[in-house]
């Protein structure tokens, strides 16, 4: 039994799908009109009446990104499409907490799902101002009231206007302010036309992060960027090829002046796995030795060695990944459950990490499914 | 000494330059003007004068894909500019056998340079006609020229016309006739302006493939898409990830109707490492057993089973991926040495495998530098 059942299950990845009045409660009324908004809408493929998103009259189809927790795999598809398709859980608060009970949880980190991971939904908005509002709207609905329902029970998650840097560094000092412990960050930045991590652009963001000591949160996905597959391939070529995002991203850093600048940094790659962490080290790091003469990279520290400082992955299923545990290294592993997408083993997401853990020392499986998060996350066992 | 000198290296990837008379040597009368030729150029940023390849006037600037055998780290830059900054191996067959020699290398399997690996350059063409004898005058300088030089010393490799299906057809019967063991073909076809591996429009070609039991192989990078680096992201970054584009390709196989039609394709994915591959089998059986009810894919068949059956991956330098060895499967790892590129290790190849065999039985590491390779390219050991 090395999953004992004094360790609490802390999960660094998750997702809510916002109920319809999280922006229409909190907007100015003059915005109310153009601001998120749930409306009926007939799906063209189908002619099928859905609650999507709408916002600046653009349209966002569906409203649960991949929403499926307590259905099984025979009745998945890739959308639901009304609130009640859906469990309670994925959109009311209370509801949650009764879910990961269930589920043998304590703890969730809960992602936003309409405005996309990391709001990059909002960088679309025609209008900064409102799209300022609306992003500041989900870190208040986020922290007064869904991480407020428990606050032992929710690490608390903000996002940032991240197309304006100087309103991202107050708006992180802002949500530091009201208690949350990680701010999304869109990974391949420049793949939504923004400057990239080789620039100078973000050190101050980057400062602002280690300062206020909160996790920067990469979730694949959260940028520009999709895995490059056929049109015409079926979906489970993307599903399964998500964790290449995170490869992407990771490699970015190591290369970058970034980390070098920002020695406190904190990342979190979301959601990406851990099973291909050693071999990508390894190349990065024989890359370095033999590419880096001619290159404007830092010249001394070993690309894995800024991996190990600055990095934690996190997995839901991933037995090869914890296999070679060693070779990621235990300080940089996390658990995640992934609640309510299709990754996700709700409601049997202890019995599942109880069998991924069957063969671990017990000290290692607490560090990974407990102690690193509260750690990393400053998120401490409430006595 | 699990690697014992009676066992005989055997790499499958490796690359040749090819000289300045490959195709005026071959190409009628008529075609000289137009065909690929060598002239010098002055580099636009530098001012330093190239010799570089001219076909139908485009320029394709360098004439060595990162030739840098015999080279030291400290002298990489990206590309060399002209013959003279090469060691005669890269573009003499004999030279290069004499290379080999030094490096205890027994035979290689030489991909296109200025083609690219795939021949992918051809593809570009105006003239099909033309562009058809391009990429036969290539096979034709490989099987009778450069191959033919040692003929136990060269695995034979042929290109395709691949944006005409009954021409391809018809060269692989032809090259299959002059002793070709392998056949590259692009990885993620469709970013080409192809159709996809999850139409019908290559199965008489697939057909072939294992009519004449060739080996099909996918290098990284021969298909039209590159990782989604930053602009001004360190060449580094895409230099570390070039495996991800043989993820990509593998995974795009495995939930494709290709194998299930063709239950006697053999794939090799040319330079894309191993230690990537435990990950995104176990990530892809998860997604099959999740996902395949509501998706057009088989419903019978793990992809890690359709793995084994079907494809072997290589390495230069990948400890953890020789570690984790049974994990991919000592049947479906070949190695590879990669001269005159940056990975390789020559003019110490052997030494190099040498070490990363240390702690891996003889038997599995005469399967993996030379037992697997000559089974699956039929190219036995000559008495």
């Amino acid at each position: 039994m090395p999953l004992q059942p004094w360790m609490e299950l802390i999960s660094v990845d998750d997702h809510l799908i916002e109920h319809p009045k999280v922006w229409s409660d909190r907007l100015p009324t003059k915005y109310l009109e153009a601001g998120p908004k749930i409306i009926e809408w007939e799906r063209p493929d189908t002619g099928q009446m859905c609650q999507v998103w709408e916002y600046e009259g653009r349209i966002y189809p569906y409203i649960g990104l991949n929403a499926v927790a307590g259905k099984t795999p025979e009745e998945y598809g890739i959308e639901p499409v009304r609130y009640d398709d859906m469990i309670p859980g994925c959109y009311d608060p209370k509801a949650r907490v009764a879910d990961m009970d269930i589920d043998g949880v304590q703890a969730m980190t809960c992602f936003p799902s309409f405005p996309r991971f990391a709001g990059a939904v909002f960088a679309e908005g025609e209008d900064k101002e409102l799209a300022k509002l609306c992003s500041a709207a989900w870190n208040d609905f986020h922290l007064d009231e869904w991480a407020a329902t428990a606050p032992d029970r929710f690490v608390p998650v903000a996002m940032l206007p991240f197309w304006d840097l100087d309103a991202s560094i107050a708006e992180l000092h802002r949500v530091a302010e009201k208690g949350a412990k990680c701010v999304t960050f869109p990974d391949l930045p420049d793949k939504l036309g923004l400057p990239s991590l080789h620039s100078n652009h973000w050190d101050p963001l980057f400062a602002a992060f280690e300062e206020t000591d909160l996790v920067l949160a990469q979730h694949f996905g959260s940028g520009g960027f999709p895995p490059p597959i056929a049109p015409d391939a079926p979906f489970a070529v993307f599903i399964a090829l998500m964790g290449t995002i995170s490869m992407n991203a990771l490699t970015d850093w190591l290369f970058s002046p970034a980390l070098h600048k920002h020695p406190k940094l904190k990342i979190g790659l979301s959601e990406g796995g851990i099973g291909w962490i050693p071999y990508i080290l390894e190349r990065c790091d024989s890359v370095w030795r033999k590419h880096r003469y001619y290159q404007n990279i830092n010249q001394e520290v070993l690309p894995s060695d800024l991996f190990r400082k600055h990095f934690h992955g996190c997995f839901i299923e991933d037995d090869f990944g914890v296999e070679v545990r060693h070779h990621v290294g235990i300080d940089n592993i996390t658990w995640e459950c992934d609640y309510p997408h299709s990754d996700s083993f709700w409601p049997q997401s202890r019995e599942r990490a109880a069998q991924a853990f069957a063969n671990v020392p017990d000290d290692e499986v607490h560090q990974m499914v407990e102690l690193n998060t509260r750690k990393l996350y400053n998120f401490p066992r409430v006595a």
